[in-house]
């Protein structure tokens, strides 16, 4: 693997586990990781919204990376999430994650904020890489403006690619706007776009998309990474319905949630459905509908 | 002054000034807080929206509070923001602000999250309160859902203050919505809400709010305390026009760019202007649009 080689392929945005007090569940942590490895993913888009990386402060958020680095995770296929609202701490995340030797961040826009222009986004990612100071930061830039408030717009992607060629290497989208990612592979080829879900990877793929990112790859990254691996093949389309049909069933409830009731559901402990408030975990009713119809869906459409 | 009082009066969100490398110019910061006390105000609700507190990293909020107390401010007169996303961090800040003793705290709601429950909310607050563990911790609620996006819904308000009577002492509203408002007043007698500007003020008193905390504080501080101190006069009329203009003006531009403009033309010094990014400065043309009209209403209402 050449170093620093833009990321490619399935990158599950792992889920953060939590203990009865609600600290996070490094060991539990670290084997759900090398669990997706195991399964099939080419790496790791931890710390991102369903690791609900937000509801962690900021040294937990540097102990997970060293902690999964230390348990034997290679740092190249790590791809974190680091931004913040304030340059300083998104300089702080970054500058120790790129020490690390990750792939890459993926960078949220300042999500405090609300109308700001494209020159501020600019000079917020332009001083975020200025002071970061290292050569070997490539960035992804984190479009979900339904949770940051802010869009990445493909005329600011298009600036900054311009401006840092080196740095700013691709785009996780979770905005679901097809159009959006339509524009963005039509406009930036070569320019690595993950889109929102394994639902959108075919046709994704099919226009030069890097790969799935996807908080559902969680529960099935055995069979994204089978559509990722079969996108040209005859097998395409069923392995793109069996994929989407997971994905479209959990995403009716509240997704991290539901992800973690889906592992609580399979490890047989329920310690894996917590989440840290404000978020709430799945109801009772909810947790055996979501189990029973993806039960229903495995029935349906044997792998 | 009683310990712990509730806050009552005008208490501006200082700016923050900036150095030409973005660090936090405290010797300013300290000079501008001294001078809004010695100008009326009754205390300072630091490191909230208008002091770009959530683009200042952990350490520097820390040390901004710090330098203040040093600087002589008394801590009972402060009233910083603390809320953040994640329950440790705000833990953190609070604990930290609470233990060098100021009045309160302002807290925003976990401000990445959206479209959570009002179950999840209480949770979050009740974590917060619960670890910071300080029996002289007294919060006021931050409601300004156009930037955080999520609202104290005045349900969940009468939650939190049934649940926590002593520690939810108030509400600072920049949402504008006067019917919210009116709610909590009618809703919550005895509890401190500030309204979302000098504007309201007038009428907010009527319905027995607690003063005001305001962006424009930070440049007509003496002219809000005039009104706070004489809103059952003959003059109150008089004085709520002459507020109400300097803000109604105001609030046509950015308005943090705008109060940063006018503190910059008052000091003559270019430096006070710097925001940090996201944030824009005001183009030279909005910078004298805004002062020249100033001086118009200035000259049209003397004092």
């Amino acid at each position: 693997m050449k170093e620093n080689a833009p990321a490619q392929g399935v990158w599950p945005p792992a889920a953060t586990p939590f203990h009865a007090d609600l600290s996070v569940d490094f060991e539990r942590a670290i084997a759900h990781c090398k669990a997706l490895l195991a399964e099939g993913a080419h790496g790791l888009a931890v710390l991102g919204t369903t690791s609900e990386a937000n509801s962690l402060d900021l040294a937990e958020r540097e102990t997970m990376l060293e902690r999964l680095v230390a348990a034997g995770i290679a740092a190249e296929r790590l791809l974190p999430g680091t931004g913040t609202p304030s340059i300083g701490d998104t300089v702080r995340l970054t500058r120790h994650a790129t020490s690390l030797g990750v792939r890459g961040v993926l960078l949220l826009p300042p999500f405090y904020y609300k109308g700001v222009s494209e020159d501020g986004l600019f000079a917020f990612v332009s001083e975020v890489i200025g002071r970061v100071g290292r050569d070997n930061l490539r960035i992804y830039l984190y479009n979900f403006p339904q949770m940051s408030g802010i869009a990445w717009s493909p005329a600011l992607v298009g600036h900054l690619i311009k401006s840092f060629p080196k740095t700013i290497v691709g785009l996780k989208d979770s905005s679901g706007d097809v159009a959006y990612m339509n524009r963005l592979f039509e406009s930036f080829p070569g320019f690595a776009v993950f889109p929102s879900s394994e639902a959108l990877l075919l046709s994704a793929m099919k226009k030069g998309a890097a790969g799935c990112i996807s908080a559902t790859a969680n529960t099935q990254v055995a069979a994204i990474r089978a559509l990722y691996d079969g996108w040209q093949g005859a097998e395409a389309e069923r392995l793109s319905r069996a994929a989407s049909a997971v994905r479209l069933l959990m995403q009716k409830f509240p997704l991290i949630a539901a992800v973690k009731a889906v592992l609580a559901d399979r490890a047989k402990s329920p310690d894996w459905a917590r989440v840290r408030p404000p978020l709430d975990p799945l109801s009772p009713a909810e947790r055996k509908e979501v189990v029973a119809e993806l039960a229903k869906i495995a029935a349906e459409a044997p792998a």
